[in-house]
């Protein structure tokens, strides 16, 4: 598999059910692309990506890159105790092991390195909380957004998954590389951290077979149609410390520079939202709509006609109530400023139920954005206020955290914050 | 993706790294390969399958099928008083809705038909346990081996996962399809049926990608090496009925005629596996290589060079000790007898673990074979009297099913047994 993506392929009009020289033609020109591909990182959803990550740069990957089909979030915490040189310990070790991983090899210590080498666009992506800053003796130079976030009306929230010192995203193409680095990780921490919890998650593996059909949730409701350009041009929202002249639209997100150690670095906010899907089967096709505020099937506003279209809240019915309800989730979730756009790369659960219960499922929300504060609070405060989808929706879980920069070669992870 | 399957293309060069007109010509026969295979069964891992998997026919898909990576196994019960009228009414649902599903079509009340849109060689394989034959006033037709397996003493069953009246097994190339069919089958089949537990698994989806190198299991060890041939000529191993011409090596397997209402059905033995990783980590290579019996990269046994390769039991080191311990899990698990083959498709497990628990993880052992009792149980016998590999796993659950026959056109599920 080395040097050449099957989604590459998967992209083409090849098994659009393009026939024969027209197929062939099309697979010939993904080889091509892809061999110029190699190495690069990955931007939009349609772009050629490598079946390995990059590990070395300014910037860690599983930000930007288009969402693996897998995934677990890992929260650990440090021990009691511990200093800046507990932290310093911790992103040396994990720095060898991650760079290894994503490589397609297994960390030094690993006894089953055979379950690493399958290369599958596996990246491991570092964060920390604000616990992480109080051991290291950091707290002088903590962003002022990496704090709890404001308690939401809405949440319930569960202690099973609190706010921890430090988050591990891993996501890959396999579920087998998932599980296998996560437990790589955890125990190659420890008693550096101590995994405290573990979500997983999942995608559509084909999405990217359907250009323009982006991440369904379990309630069959198209997610995240309005993102960020990963192209550049709207970096200042989603980086921290990124070049002002390629802010774009998004300039003026970022008012203050990077705080200490954090340039090439974002913030990561998660959520564990449970979806209640017996009550959502109560519902029929339209209800869901006019709670969405979109088409379910082509998730258009329910004033357009593609994805893409714009909503139009003026737009009227003949009886004069408004197309898209006020408390919809489409317009209580659109930005009534430019800069309140987060990127967002949300998964699905579908966790084993308890006795008597059908299922246990949702959704663990995550978006990247240079501010928490001034880019997410005000889309989830309006939410929490009124959305039509919250009857149906429970927030167990709300965590924030600061993504590292990248390792440059020679460093390791949070060099520049613990230095 | 209709009418062509991706995994057509993967196992072409294409995706071993050949470069320009080689990758180009192995595609172009992938695709003319595959339009011929196109609604044919699958057999041989190395065979083109299409995206849609058949659900009409003499024998029910998701049995000799390479399996799919993402599976769920629902157990459900059948209410109290349940009758034969109820088996009928709930296998009437279930023809329709799998029908439907398999067809990448929603079951006629799905409100989400998007989620089942994608094809992804969704396969829905039902089964039934001794309960369905006591409701359906079946008891003088139950096949002898449709009893609890006996129990063996490395079993440490929970209740958690107890024998239930009917399985589904759900098998597909996409997590969002599994989770998806479970949903709608389990609410489409209330009040005729009420869901019990659901077990999650997955396997690699690339092995696919690398003839030769099976299931991996999160030991890092291959699992799954001997199978009986799925080109037919092992039929009356894996089937019930089967064609005495086309038994092959194991035609002595079924002596008897199938029971009645069986013919072109088969067994389904489920067992749930703890690993226990953190004991496992405390073992080397070579002392998982000799609890195994075989080398963990190659899967080769530890007197040969190849995984085909037979294990020599009289082989002796230099000190005159055999090279294979008589007690490894590759000497026990093999056949003292020509009949005792069973077809595996397991599908390993990592399941959010208990606070203070780092990973929650195992197999789900699934096999099938015309007789448990004949050919599966001596093997397990022989693996619960001494296995190196029991210290480090643990049985939670232990069924047996049977499989019912194919839905014929026009027919229901389970026709013949309920006439």
């Amino acid at each position: 598999m080395e040097g050449l993506d099957r989604r590459a392929v998967l992209r083409t009009g090849l098994l659009a059910g393009g026939a024969g020289a027209a197929a062939v033609a099309a697979t010939h020109l993904a080889v091509e692309a892809n061999r110029a591909g190699v190495g690069s990182r990955a931007a939009a959803p349609t772009a050629v990506r490598p079946a390995v990550l990059p590990f070395r740069g300014s910037r860690q990957s599983g930000v930007v890159d288009a969402p693996q089909p897998f995934a677990a979030f890992v929260g650990l915490d440090l021990p009691e105790g511990a200093t800046r040189l507990t932290c310093r310990r911790l992103m040396r070790v994990w720095t060898d092991d991650i760079e290894r991983l994503m490589a397609a090899r297994g960390p030094l210590t690993d006894l089953e390195p055979e379950l690493a080498a399958v290369p599958s666009r596996l990246s491991v992506t570092v964060a920390v909380g604000p616990g992480f800053y109080a051991a290291a003796g950091l707290d002088a130079v903590r962003p002022s957004w990496l704090a709890p976030l404001p308690a939401f009306a809405v949440d319930r929230l569960n202690r099973d998954w609190p706010q921890t010192d430090v988050l591990l995203q891993i996501r890959a193409d396999s579920p087998v590389s998932v599980a296998h680095a996560a437990r790589r990780l955890v125990v190659g921490a420890e008693p550096l951290a101590v995994q405290r919890w573990v979500q997983r998650g999942f995608r559509e593996p084909l999405t990217d077979a359907r250009p323009g059909m982006p991440f369904r949730n379990l309630f069959g409701q198209v997610d995240g149609t309005v993102q960020p350009a990963t192209d550049g041009s709207d970096d200042r929202l989603v980086w921290l410390g990124a070049d002002p002249a390629t802010g774009g639209d998004g300039a003026e997100a970022a008012g203050t520079p990077a705080p200490k150690g954090l340039a090439g670095g974002t913030s990561l906010v998660i959520r564990r939202i449970a979806m209640n899907l017996d009550t959502w089967d109560q519902i029929d096709r339209a209800g869901r709509e006019h709670a969405v505020g979109r088409r379910l099937g082509s998730g258009a506003p329910l004033t357009g006609r593609v994805e893409a279209d714009l909503p139009d809240l003026a737009a009227t019915d003949d009886l004069g109530f408004p197309v898209i309800d006020p408390v919809s989730h489409v317009r209580r979730a659109m930005a009534t400023e430019p800069h309140e756009r987060i990127l967002r790369a949300p998964y699905s659960y579908d966790d084993p139920p308890a006795p008597g219960q059908r299922s246990n499922c949702g959704l663990v929300f995550v978006s990247f954005q240079a501010d928490p504060v001034r880019q997410f609070v005000p889309i989830q405060q309006r939410l929490a206020e009124a959305d039509l989808l919250n009857i149906w929706t429970t927030p167990l879980s709300s965590g924030v955290y600061a993504v590292l920069p990248g390792a440059q070669a020679g460093e390791d992870l949070g060099a520049a914050l613990l230095d």
